[in-house]
């Protein structure tokens, strides 16, 4: 077990370190700082498989025993149950939170790195639904996924909790501008696919074994027309019942194993 | 528009046909009674598509003006807006709540209405996800979802809400036995597919072509070993990045959309 600095003293829920870590579930103050706060088990051993991105982290002293395996050579400041709860967003705190770096990449790099299959999200405001789209983009071996336009903060609690580590797997970059990462995907020689229910393509008729970049819109309203159209086609999942569509991160599992299976196992 | 039985005075909170419509917000009520509110106009659309469900409509005066069309020939209770939020578990109620009498099915005619895909969800707990896979298992082309076991309520608001209207669309059936339902859907000749990341047969290697029952566990622990040993496979989703698993839904819409495509487009 690693030696804490504070051994012996949890400090409480007044203290100012903890306080000024609280702040924190604030994205302003996220952003300013370019720090956040991971929470629990998975997000905190996907943290610190990142290299530099772990400043510290805040344990009970129940937690700190009990993954004493993962916390091996990490600084580690105990704290009470009560502080510990006020860093969580979860109703049952797991007794262990990170503060972290922020860990986003420029588009340039994200694009660079070449991908085969990368993931566009524009507009997508839900955190939880922008974490499922991270974590089924990561079990799909997507390469990199790019937060577009007014979407939702990488780094907000809950959207962390729902990739369930998968924010730390695999690059991402947030770009204001989602016709820019658009034109990124095609200038690095990727086929843009819009998911859109009322796209000229069916999704099986699709080839999708060529290096693939899927963008995928809000969850309310989809994609802008304008948008949509910047896309090289516009692909639609069939709608075989009477659903009127599919939710965004079903929408988006769809597709992104659609294109797994289509470049991995061609046939 | 219908002539409103209560035309031109809108019942208030405090109107004891609003109390006792409030009350179904309790599981045990729902349960007594054989009702649930169905909210929003997606949901009030579906459940007016069911003969005999619907047993009458709370509208506010804007919304009755609004969804005139909708609400054609159904009996409309006009209430006040607050009347409207307390029958709704949304944060911004559309204005109309339909009252509607329970539609599930018994377990032998969701059977026998001989599906070529089932689903049969175990002890899915979260309101959310059970909805979520409803409407997938709609846009699929499911032809009926058995909930099984501990599984949340298909009354539930929130389920109601994310089934986006699919809870009307498809034949379902509630049934304390999850090994009841593998088993119905076997004699009726499905080949009952488990969905298990410890599976022994990869998802895109899985013959889907004939009729299928898929059968999906709870989102944390997933299925029980023994329940899982009644299907006829264990079928995994290959994971090709560093994400544990997906969630629960997502899993859902990729192995119902393979099926889905396996049924109708052989290649």
């Amino acid at each position: 077990m690693s030696t804490s600095p504070t051994d012996g003293i949890p400090l409480t829920v007044g203290n100012s370190r903890v306080k000024e870590a609280r702040k924190l579930s604030r994205r302003s103050v996220r952003t300013e700082r370019r720090l956040f706060l991971a929470d629990g088990p998975k997000a905190v051993e996907g943290a610190l498989s990142v290299e530099g991105c772990v400043v510290e982290v805040f344990a009970t002293q129940g937690a700190q025993a009990q993954y004493a395996d993962l916390l091996d050579g990490t600084p580690v400041t105990l704290v009470d149950d009560r502080a510990l709860a006020s860093l969580s967003d979860s109703v049952s705190p797991a007794g262990l939170v990170a503060l972290c770096r922020h860990i986003d990449s420029p588009l340039a790099h994200v694009v660079t790195v070449a991908p085969r299959l990368l993931v566009i999200c524009a507009d997508v405001r839900d955190p939880g639904n922008a974490g499922t789209v991270i974590r089924t983009a990561d079990a799909a071996g997507a390469d990199a996924v790019v937060l577009a336009g007014q979407s939702v903060d990488a780094y907000n609690p809950k959207t962390v909790r729902a990739t369930v580590g998968s924010l730390f797997h695999l690059p991402f970059a947030v770009e204001p501008d989602p016709a820019a990462a658009v034109r990124a995907a095609q200038q690095r020689g990727l086929t843009v696919l819009a998911a859109d229910g009322a796209g000229e393509v069916d999704l099986f008729d699709a080839d999708l074994s060529g290096p693939t970049a899927w963008l995928f819109g809000n969850e309310a309203w989809g994609l802008p027309d304008e948008l949509a159209a910047l896309a090289d086609q516009r692909v639609a999942i069939p709608i075989h019942g009477r659903a009127e569509s599919l939710n965004l991160s079903t929408a988006a599992a769809v597709c992104l194993y659609a294109s797994a299976r289509a470049q991995r196992s061609p046939r």
